[in-house]
């Protein structure tokens, strides 16, 4: 089948894998009708951390097309959410809330695995890792939306959730790449007051302010921080959404974080260096870390299904499996926002 | 008035500052009763961190002798506990929960005003500062557990608070100095199942089982964290309290940190340096620094008044205020756990 692979020489290209096929009982076979690109990915494409040899992407929503014998929650015709990594759903971690760390999981497109840039994908316990959507006759617009779930839009949740953004709040989201203008949605979510989103591309700004944004900060680095203290009365923020990962965007993170506050962290990083010892001082703590979806979908899928938010709205650029690689491109120059590939019809 | 104070060269000692007295109608004049030497206070005594010259110490209960016209929540004769630091009660910080960011507040000891380590301490802003106890005849256990809420106590309860403790956990405190160990107690009044206490010293391991531990890890650094993660089944603990501040400590916490879980961070340093990208993806998250006393202490100050905890006993050595410097020599050389002074008969 058709796929995206990541090469040894470390590009990314369209070519060719195995079909995605069953190997357990517990397995199903999604043909994938949306992917897209995500900011993780990019880091592979710039060469900042490394990637194994093979499939590359994880995030996708599909079709089912074939089930194990033991496959019992979807069927094949079933629209599904193919999350960004499968996980067994019975070990202590996935028990304990924390999928992601699955002693049996991993996130797909890991070079092995089959990935969400693909045309199908072998999707192992899939009674957990499958999130059927219900209904029929979903337009575009809502499959984009749906497409978000499988990890930009939960990303962008944890964050919020990670800073501890609660009703009544003055937030502040530092990024605006598709997580971080997800990060504003999932704060209005929440239902935070005043949201204050860093970025100073005006396309990225216009969709801020749609998703909920009250505030733009267009400086960056000590501008920044003095700008959102300015704001605040030099107080700093309730809570503060990392999605960038920087070092200049992590440092301003925390700067900007009122006293007691908590810095929701997803930008990924190799070399994160927050300024820990200010931090500890000033009451400033720390969570993130990669987003568990299989914990948020649940509670997000019913706002994406009866348009309560409209998280689709980030991809601004589109096309066919065949563009995958202009799709890179495209976010690596920061023109586009996130990329959209269509890769089977619905 | 005779009161610990920190010299020139560097050394604690026993000597004379001013008259502790009224200076705004917001004051109150305690004095000392009990007060004793902090961790913290430890780091200036070891030359790790600077201090002003002048006053020290910020531990203490005592007897309100004097208060100000605008002072209505105490009254001469009054049993209180002076906590760690004062605070205006009015600005964003304090409104917001972290006191200890008060714009108009500061740390008693820190040179300038007075300090615990002394006959007596001018408090501002009384009315918020001070904490008056209720009823009479305390016996002498009971004010040294009384003693405890001014610092140590609601810091261990910070630990356990802010690495997320909640019925039923797994627990691991990292550190046997009196912060940790009113971690342990902390964690078991908050509903620990099993706590792990990270201890090799027998009267500290005795104390620790006393206030609630059930393990024992004596071992440090690499074989501390193969122990714990092999009696937690390769999986982790569900909360840690770090209550040391060095880097094998605090390394050690993010290790034994089950994914997705918060290590509480207390123990004082100026060289934190947390493995940043393992705890990031893990999704184990960080909350602490110095604590909220007056937050916590309304909490507290019941259990402790009707003997469900009894966190004096982490006093292992007293003398009077001329025997300070020996009260900080003796816990230096980690053969007292924590040292008690008694400043003046109630």
């Amino acid at each position: 089948m058709r796929a995206a692979v990541y090469t040894e020489s470390g590009a990314i290209e369209l070519g060719q894998r195995p079909d995605a096929a069953l190997q357990l009982p517990t397995d199903a076979v999604v043909r994938v009708v949306l992917s897209c690109v995500c900011g993780s990915d990019l880091t592979y494409y710039r060469g900042k951390r490394p990637h194994a040899v093979g499939s590359i992407g994880h995030e996708a929503i599909g079709v089912v097309e074939d089930t194990g014998a033991e496959v019992t929650s979807v069927r094949p015709g079933d629209l599904v959410v193919v999350p960004l990594q499968f996980h067994c759903g019975e070990c202590a971690h996935c028990l304990g809330g924390t999928p992601f760390a699955c002693v049996r999981g991993a996130t797909f497109g890991n070079g092995t695995n089959d990935g969400g840039q693909g045309e199908a994908m072998r999707v192992p316990f899939a009674d957990r890792s499958l999130h059927a959507v219900p209904g029929t006759g979903h337009d575009d617009a809502l499959l984009k939306s749906l497409l978000t779930l499988s990890d930009v839009l939960c990303t962008g949740h944890h964050a919020a959730v990670c800073a501890g953004v609660r009703p009544g709040h003055t937030v502040a989201v530092v990024g605006d790449g598709a997580v971080g203008l997800l990060g504003v949605l999932s704060a209005k979510r929440l239902g935070a007051e005043r949201i204050i989103a860093l970025s100073s591309s005006p396309v990225r700004q216009a969709l801020a302010t749609e998703f909920g944004a009250t505030d733009l900060v267009a400086e960056r680095g000590d501008e920044a921080t003095e700008r959102v203290l300015e704001m605040t009365g030099g107080v700093g923020v309730d809570a503060t959404l990392e999605c960038v990962g920087t070092a200049q965007a992590v440092d301003t993170a925390f700067r900007i974080a009122r006293p007691g506050s908590m810095v929701g962290l997803v930008g990924i990083s190799d070399d994160l260096d927050p300024p820990v010892r200010e931090a500890f001082w000033r009451n400033v703590g720390w969570r993130g870390g990669p987003c568990q979806v299989p914990v948020y979908l649940p509670e997000l899928l019913p706002d994406v299904l009866d348009g309560t938010i409209d998280p689709g709205r980030v991809f601004t650029w589109e096309s066919d499996l065949g563009g995958v690689v202009a799709g890179y491109r495209a976010m690596a120059e920061q023109k586009q926002v996130k990329s959209l590939l269509r890769v089977s019809p619905l």
